[in-house]
């Protein structure tokens, strides 16, 4: 399938822009009347550039409001819409996106509309330039796609056809299957973008909140299933208005909307199993195999396990790299590291074929870390999220594999098994934070490559700024990862990982016998948590003594605490009991004005 | 009038946020139960601190979900305020904001509600503490003030009032005028916050946008009128939730959210004719009596201007500042100035009284700003802008006073009037630019100190994301400064200053053959502007061998040129022609892809 973008979609110059549209795989490009406007190069060097870049130009847009007008503007119109032919010839570009009149439209009559669409058809005819006319979802009297597909079939012109835009579609909430309806070879062209779910005017909503597919909330595989099934073979065609992605790097946002197509792509594909266009199948995760932090000492992470209770499993034998367990749940500390302070580097997946999500991986563009393997070593398969945390992917069962490879662990209650005997403890979740501009990155990455599903968005007061929450989670929930976008002026918030255990209050009991102070929670909490639900004294009591937070919803109950911050990352104990599904997320504000005094 | 603010309006830790208010001279607070949730320090001591402070805690806030539920739910919710009416006896709070229930209620039955809320106010009774019931825009059954106002009517309690919201009230559009219906002793708190005009859910436009009153579109000044009518003698209050507010310095938002209620009580005790807050009436500006460009070398500027036509005026004679003038515009030159690159230092603008506008500017918070003035010079009364820009104010004609202080200028064409000789040139606009967490600040400023008014803002597409445009000016234009908002990542763009004058294009062909190179424009926008106006060939070339740019109006024609950019300041020379009443706008793209090429 043919991948195209609209130059809008990135920030730079309009050279700049082609060279990054080239560098990210697109095989075209839809020119933005004003980037060429603005720009010094002529017409005829912007098409070379295209031409020794393998770029075709698939569409020249927008010609805004032609039609639905009186005669003598009708005229100005058409004379305005020469001089663009004209302009087209010199670009090589033969298709013109000429978009429902919204802003000077006064007739509000088909046959007519049809008849001035016809004469447009006409005059480009002699420029052998096809109309690709497409209904704006605040078009004054043109706003649905089917009244802009019966203006064309009226007009009847044979290089006049439509231009379909999923935004102005689904934000309208119209039904999309009457695509079908429409000739193949009469859909012209076809922009594809994606958006979150907003209850906003659609001008503003279409101007700066636009998403590439996979980000948001509309289905754009079923979108482009319909458009496929009518006949539709030309490019798959990005316009996303966005204002974050208007000042991004212009390679990397390249990059990223490049993979955005090739995600959906293989999904459209794959659900109507077609052969063409897929990527090796996503392979469902089976729980977190281990998360690794790295630095360049790391002694005060290995002191605040043990005083958790984890249990050490030994130091791997050919690696500054040491293994901690509690139950099922596996932390690596790695000294390999360059920086100074401990961070979360890296998450291990389990899944059914490694190999498998590797190849995803990388056919959707996550770039391969190299990693040092020796002989009898086990061969893990990593790829990097665009932040630079690795991902791993393994397929065998930890205890027979990697898990030997670390030597002198503690023997009596690690079994080398992996597990450290009495608790049933895992990996809950992992919490990474974003910046602004990284955040529709991530969302995409960890959707596509480990095709996990985002959970609505929630804001968080911190003294600060406001902190958006975003929760991404495989199927059956093994694997969650909560997302973080801090605020642009602050610090970069620590990320965590979450243990889930039972016996959170003898656990929290027993690291306190070992030293470990819990991050201090104010004694005002626990008046609040009295007068929300009502508790026992003595077990507010208990939970005030630990610095347990407590949260309660509808199916269970969910207590937990946090471990100091060493370096830019933390550890938070979990217990769930009944059903609970959340995060604790009304206790959020508690731990970031803890953790910032 | 006594003030008062929402702890959330503000960033950092409680504490801080006290300290903040106390200095920046408000009365008392309303403390935010979340706010005090996640303090270390105990209801006591933040009683005493308030004490200590001289701040008031006029309102512990909020309590939601009460009513509108079945019994069961009522009597834990009766639980739950209990517990929050023993927090308030520690806090020393009296009155509580209980804003109508958004989450929980099933019970839409007046009789039931109202009795409901008798008996909260009943249970409140015991602990001499007052309920003021709100009703939040997107309350579930209770969503405008006149409904909240009937319950409570219904109930009829000794210590059950309202709590009015400006923005719950003007964002649904309810008519305010019947609060003055209200008996002011009924009305409990006053919540003040002002709003941009956007179309979104009501919800998400309250808790990210809400602005500071006079940075936004809302009445308040006919909405204070009402509700002083109805006898409310309360404090003013804000209640400002937005992201920017959350994330900027405490101790300044603090500062500016004190001074937009200054500003509001004295315009609608001017627009009541009430002595009391008043300050001096605002001074109507009769235009620009210079700019002012600073820079520790200025040479470069000089001859720029030169290039461009105006007429040297002379160096001051005590200090190193020379003074340039076309026409009726006047730039000065100063270089006692620590800054290596020029700049957009200061602006003066000319009134009936500036001792007046500086009293006025003074009792806004406007910092005053200390200039030498040596024996015999004009005496002059600057203020400084929140992001230091000089603002100062000018009663003298400005032949007879500080021009009489430069010497030594250019005598045939300057004849010591302050005019060049033969163009009317006069200081078109000034264009100013902020960052994204300056930029409400700058609105209140140049709204409540100069007067001005803002018009709708627009967004201009630049090659590093949108630059968000909003034109201030004064009634009748001849004050008009186009404020910009930088995108956050972008380099903060230069400020311009803006001449108008006639003969344009002789002037443009006269800067050069002195040399003077312009903002290079892009051929690709002159074929554009054929294409718009079909404009006449040889116009158009004219247009194009000078790099002049075009725009039309219904009402008028404009042509201009920029220079380059010295510093961080660049010129504009501009030509009204007709009733043009813009600042070429559409031409904005060219002009910041022309200056980051």
């Amino acid at each position: 399938m043919r991948t195209s973008i609209a130059t809008v979609c990135l920030s730079g110059s309009l050279t700049a822009k082609l060279h990054a549209c080239a560098e990210a795989g697109f095989d075209g490009v839809e020119i933005m009347d004003t980037d060429l406007l603005v720009s010094y190069e002529s017409p005829e060097e912007i098409r070379t550039l295209c031409e020794r870049l393998g770029l075709s130009i698939d569409l020249f847009q927008p010609f805004r409001d032609f039609e639905g007008v009186e005669e003598e503007p009708l005229q100005d119109n058409l004379r305005r819409a020469e001089e663009k032919f004209q302009l087209m010839r010199r670009l090589g570009a033969d298709t013109v996106l000429v978009c429902s009149n919204a802003g000077t439209a006064t007739v509000d009559d088909d046959a007519r509309v049809a008849e001035q669409l016809g004469r447009l058809a006409d005059l480009a005819a002699g420029y052998d330039i096809r109309i690709a006319y497409e209904a704006l979802a605040w078009g004054r009297f043109v706003n649905d796609y089917r009244h802009a597909w019966k203006l064309v079939e009226m007009a009847d012109r044979p290089n006049l056809g439509t231009c379909l835009d999923s935004f102005h579609i689904l934000a309208r909430g119209h039904d999309p299957s009457a695509i079908e309806q429409i000739p193949g070879e009469k859909i012209y062209f076809l922009q594809l973008a994606d958006a979150p779910q907003l209850d906003m005017d659609v001008l503003s909503w279409s101007r700066h909140h636009r998403l590439f597919p996979g980000e948001g909330s509309f289905d754009l595989t079923a979108f482009l299933t319909h458009v496929l099934r009518a006949g539709y073979r030309g490019p798959l065609s990005l316009e996303v208005f966005n204002d974050t992605f208007r000042q991004t790097d212009v390679v990397s946002t390249a990059a990223h909307a490049r993979r955005s197509l090739t995600w959906l792509a293989d999904r459209t594909a794959a659900a109507n199993s077609w052969e063409t266009d897929r990527l090796e199948d996503p392979q469902p995760l089976q729980d977190v195999d281990f998360v690794e932090i790295s630095g360049n000492s790391l002694d005060d992470v290995d002191e605040m396990l043990a005083q958790l209770g984890f249990t050490f499993g030994g130091k791997h034998r050919s690696k500054p790299v040491r293994l901690w367990s509690l139950g099922e749940s596996r932390i690596i500390l790695n000294e390999q590291s360059r920086e100074d302070s401990p961070r979360l580097s890296a998450v291990g997946v389990r899944v059914d074929s490694a190999e498998q999500a590797a190849r995803r991986g990388a056919a959707l563009g996550a770039p391969a870390v190299f990693r040092r393997t020796y002989a009898g070593e086990h061969v893990l398969h990593p790829v990097a999220a665009p932040d630079g945390t690795v991902v791993y992917w393994n397929d065998q069962p930890p205890e027979g594999t990697w898990i030997r490879e670390f030597e002198g662990g503690d023997a009596e209650s690690f079994d080398g098994s992996g597990r450290s005997g009495s608790r049933a403890a895992c990996v809950d979740h992992i919490n990474l934070s974003y910046r602004w501009h990284e955040f529709e990155e991530a969302v995409l990455f960890f959707h596509s490559v480990l095709g996990l599903s985002s959970q609505d968005a929630q804001d968080v007061p911190g003294p600060q700024g406001l902190v958006r929450s975003q929760v991404m989670r495989s199927t059956d929930g093994a694997v969650r990862l909560p997302l973080n976008l801090a605020p642009p002026t602050a610090p970069m918030p620590a990320r965590h990982v979450a243990v889930g255990c039972t016996g959170i209050v003898e656990l929290a009991r027993a690291a306190r016998r070992r030293g470990l102070q819990f991050l201090k929670v104010p004694d005002n909490y626990y008046a609040d948590l009295r007068a929300k639900f009502g508790l026992q004294e003595n077990f507010l009591t208990e939970l005030q003594e630990l610095d347990l937070l407590y949260d309660r919803s509808d199916s269970g109950e969910f207590i937990h605490f946090y471990t100091p911050t060493l370096g830019d990352v933390f550890l938070e104990m979990v217990e769930r009991i009944g059903d609970y599904d959340g995060y604790g997320a009304p206790n959020a504000p508690v731990r970031l004005a803890a953790q910032r005094s």
